[in-house]
């Protein structure tokens, strides 16, 4: 039967390797927030989106939020609108608005269409949608920046209809105010809006950096797994910066609300929601609630 | 109390002249074809979508098919696009293809929108979501006029999953082929083709003419009631022509394949869909299958 | 398309203006205690009938209880019984308890009936049906009275379960006590008792009287909200009297046990119920808990 | 432990002989038409009540179906009306037909009190309630006879519901024309078309003789079993007359109809319902279809 | 109609009188250790099974735990094992633990099959199945005495499915411990364990013994009733000893735990679960909590 | 991330090809006939348990059918027992069923033990429980061989309410006869009747075999893939002999009763089911109905 078995044989190990993970997770809900440049690269693309539909295929419930990110700029641009700036800052104007809406849209659509053609029912929705998402406006120190909101509460009823009829819900991140009027969210606060509002046993952020480290210029400093006090530790001494520091700020409130495991993870490496769940090599960072550790022990 | 009660009794009136309207098409299903003048005009719009809120709240279960229309010329102009033409037929190229679906998903979440802020649950979905529409390229005279769908099947479940969790559903008219492309679908054919699907009881469609007349022009000639042999006599003896004959033969199709009533009705009247589901005011023409009158009789 | 067409684009305005308050009640319990001149005038009595069916059809779950009244001391006559008092009260001997169980029951079938012709499920019922309805002997100042009943247990398990089945119960306020004998209960005590047992959004009385009065005498004196606090005031000053003493006392139970909105109405104000229901003319007093408005606000 | 134990074993002993026959109507239903002296008898009434009691707490499915026999006779005449005749038959005018109606849903309540008091929860209703039971005016030889109704359509939906529920439906045999108007029924009529509606497995006449003679005038001529057969032989051959002669063309309708047992028993034998179904002693005579036995063999 | 009629009605009035039990004990479960000679005697066993399977037709839920006792020594004698013993007592090494499973393996399906042939579902299985017992080791007096094992967790899901969807279901008391080895376990208390968990109304213990003596060798003095309190009296003033006490201290247990009413019996009585349940004859020892007596009173 | 993620990677991308596996089978039924080696080599049992475990858990209904082979003969030793023969064939006496049932039913709880071991809920029955087989004693040329039983009936309600509580049941091959005897069954034909009973999509042999062969002789020639008629023709032309007979048979039966594929394979082989099921590696012999071919094509 020779190597050609051997190979084979191989395979089957890998899945039942799998298996305990496979238990845990049974029926738990996992929120991908999806962003970076694993979507932009199509065949980084296609990866993500295979690996969660193995995840809902496996017996999870994996909800899907994702950004717009460059394409929303690269529309702005084609219509020939002219960018507004207060204090440096791009303002979401009513114009905007609609271009960012139709571009979110068209993504949510594609990632749909994706998930559909791997044999999985996806609905797409945005934060309209059965009323998902209700923001307000959102100002960046006083400054009027335009719709752009902050959530101020999430009705979760339709992704659990949807979860409940087996669907596979895709997200963008678009929010309705009190009166009606339509906001851009950003897709970090929406996925941690979501995993809250549904008691989520993980949240993964794929990103387009490694993960947390302790010297962002040092690679070697990368910081596998941090709990809340760590977390609170490494922000209160200054080492969080940039676009970090809202992210892990974002991790520490969803730990707080009741989700077990947030994952910082570089969504370039091929498969890393595979490996990161189904295999013991830890991918980026993973912010646990104190007294935890990264890996499910066997009386969890 | 005076004049004041006596319009207030005027008032109970008419809600108990519905009562047996109400009655009757308690949770059954009425496709909405929601299209023309009626998108354009904001104040048409919100009294369309009062009308479908209004039936959704008194137990029936209407779905909206939607258009984009006029909004998907205006931004294909937008962006600077040349359009194409094969035979004097407009090409749906891959970027017209790309701002039509853009577009087409923009007027969905508007319409979410309304929906919801009239207090009722809605989810705005395209032929996409869960499968809803498989298509074929369709051809003119054998021409490739390119991204324009066919439709070839209809999974409903979707559909069926939101009613019974009572969202409103709404759904723009794109679908995918078996190789999981994009395609553009005529609002009328999705809409006969998913009142088909999901037996509806009605199919309605709202317009810019105010029905079918025997001589067009001739506006004294509008056609109240058409059975399915009058409406095959019509077409053999060449009276119906330009956008009217797909149209007639979408509601033929959709009587033949078990909808109880189509109509064809002038979306610029107000509250059109209320007159001829609540009055015995018959609004546009009313296409029946053979036997059957235009009011329900006591019996039915 | 001239005045015709006016007078019925009217009337879908009076549906669109139902649809907030359809909305508010939607799958809502709405206890009508039926009662007095609107149950003897056949006019009257259809209007009743109409409004709570309607009711029924838009989405809310109402519950009749009705009393018999004059028919009772008609029928007395009729088989020539002659009347006991004690202390000036008519007593409730077996025999007139046996004509009164005869009387409310036809009563209450021809409520059913009423209802059915309208295309309403309807199933009547008593307080002995399911247990519904457990009292014990009710004296009148020590002196016995006869098969007077106190409520002392609602079961509302048969009221939920015909409700869940979409019938609409018509209920007689007989009921047993331990021993399973039969008793006559006061009709405003029953609708009050069941109320609160099924934690109802609404209790509503359709009596003889226009509503509160601060002086009887003077009919401009109608009052036409009532909080907990200013109702027990008006009784403790001495306001309230006669009939309206312990039907006050009821409302205010009602509201300490968990129902709404109570309404003291005058049922023989054609549709006075939808009119109360779905229009901002309010009729009658109502009597609400501290800190809410008559009409509801828009964050409720 | 001597004689004492010995009779509580020779109790448990008729526990355990009844076993199969529990086991063979588990959560089937049988309907009882109770009538004739068993109803005026408050011991047998009692006992009989107990019977169906007990064959609702085993599993069984018991419905109820009664008449008002001589309660009726005794009320018309309390309020002094006077009989009307037509052809010797009397007639049941207006006046009559709501004295029928409140002394039938006096029973009703009656016995529904008979079966709460043993524990059991029951609902009384009328072929009114939930559109049980629609009639047509049945004339006797062309002969208007006033509010005498025949059964033209039977809705077992409020049944069923009731059933569902864990009720005891008991019900008296009123019903509605197309008009809405209130007609009284043959209870046997009722209960057969009742039996075949609901598709019961058994169908048990409690009636005030033993059963079918093939001579009325000797007793010894009681005949146990019936096939459909031997029962139009009987008629034809004239051996079936008076009262016997509709009842027995119930029987073999309900056997035509889905019923699988229809018996015909004396109702003022003590328990003689446990009696028939519980032992192998069979009282009365069963009618049956070709091919049946009287009782049930092993592997049926 | 005679004698025979007269003993046809005797067994009719038995089914009556047990009309209030099968009415309190509905839908509850009742856990029936089942040990001792009643698992010897051919037609004692036949008769525990009769009486466990008219609970389940009746309504009851009953659950049967089982030991194997006698079975287990013969087949351990009839491979030629050497018993090992520590201490005096009997050593359950790998071995007499692979015996016992199979033994106790063959009594349950035997005990399913009688079950089944009487017309009843059952499923047979042991503490393994669905993780339904967890045990840990159990020393002797700080003595290893080999795979003997004490509960520490019950999962009740099997029991709960198995009843829902309408099985009797039986145990045998055999357990895993954390590592998944095999271990025997007393049947007192698993049966204990098992009706602590799923909230047992009853447990009855059938043993060889008429129940709890003040004075094991004076018959006379058999304890009838015996609350919480009593029973520990009794324990701390020596009473009780021998095979007694593990009993005793299960009873307890289980009181303390909201089973409602625990039962010492003799199995050798016929039918002594039917005569404790369904007559007034108290059988045995009767272990209630404080406050309630041993026949259920009219309110409860 | 060098050799280290590569072999990350690997493994990730072993999982995405088991994808559309895991699709096609979502909540399909898989009978595993479990015997032979596979049985006794605890590495090869171990991997076997596995393999069905990752089936249950990835969405899989696997069901397993095993024998007890060498087990038996060895117990049927060690108690002593001597052996009967008829015409050469073993007889089944009393006894030997015994012991049969015993060791069948240790295998049984051993299986369940090492599934639970791995996380997933199992329930261990023989085909006594609930019904599930009932047999008629064989005869072998006319000889009575003991109890030795074919099917006659299979009641699947067992196993389905099992697979509907998310159990893995896992069945002995016992069952009763009319008389509710108990009869020892072929493992491969209990298999197959429990495949067609609940209509399984798979029903998988693991067997001591690689396959079917053109010639036994010659390795050479085993069979990937046959057709029914190809089958057909290699039993009558002699080709099929042995115990290879009879399972081909079962195959054949399997196949006309509505299972989709039956695998013949070698469960000496690793892993050998997930091979068969997760990669396009055929394992032993695919029979299949006319017009499928081995691997399932994309538009089934």
């Amino acid at each position: 039967m020779g190597t050609d078995m051997d190979k084979y044989l191989e395979k089957a190990e890998v899945l039942i390797e799998a298996l305990p993970y496979i238990q845990r997770f049974n029926r738990r809900i996992i929120v991908v927030k999806y962003g970076g440049s694993a979507m932009v690269d199509e065949t980084l693309k296609k990866r993500v989106i295979q690996d969660v539909t193995l995840l809902k295929l496996v017996g999870f419930k994996p909800i899907i939020v994702h950004g717009g990110g460059k394409e929303i700029s690269r529309w702005v641009g084609k219509v020939g609108m002219e960018p507004h700036f207060i204090n440096g800052l791009r303002v979401t104007d009513e114009d905007t608005m609609e271009i960012a809406e139709m571009v979110l849209n068209k993504v949510n659509k594609s990632l749909v269409q994706m998930v559909q053609e791997l044999g999985v029912k996806a609905v797409g929705i945005s934060g309209k949608d059965g009323g998902l998402l209700t923001v307000e406006k959102k100002y960046s120190d006083g400054q009027d920046i335009g719709f752009v909101g902050e959530i101020t509460d999430v009705n979760p009823k339709v992704l659990y209809d949807l979860l409940e009829k087996d669907f596979l819900p895709i997200v963008c991140p678009i929010g309705l105010d009190k009166e009606f009027n339509t906001y851009n969210i950003n897709a970090d606060d929406a996925a941690c809006a979501i995993a809250k509002a549904v008691n989520a046993e993980k949240l993964a952020f794929l990103t387009d950096i490694e993960g947390v480290y302790k010297d962002p210029e040092d690679k070697s400093t990368l910081i596998s797994e941090l709990t809340i006090d760590d977390a609170h530790a490494l922000i209160d001494e200054g080492f969080i910066g940039g676009g970090m520091l809202p992210k892990l700020n974002n991790c520490i409130d969803a730990i707080d609300n009741g989700v077990s495991r947030v994952h910082i993870m570089d969504g370039r490496i091929p498969h890393c929601l595979l490996l990161e769940i189904f295999t013991n090599r830890g991918i980026g960072t993973a912010i646990l609630s104190e007294g935890e550790g990264r890996y499910y022990d066997d009386n969890e």
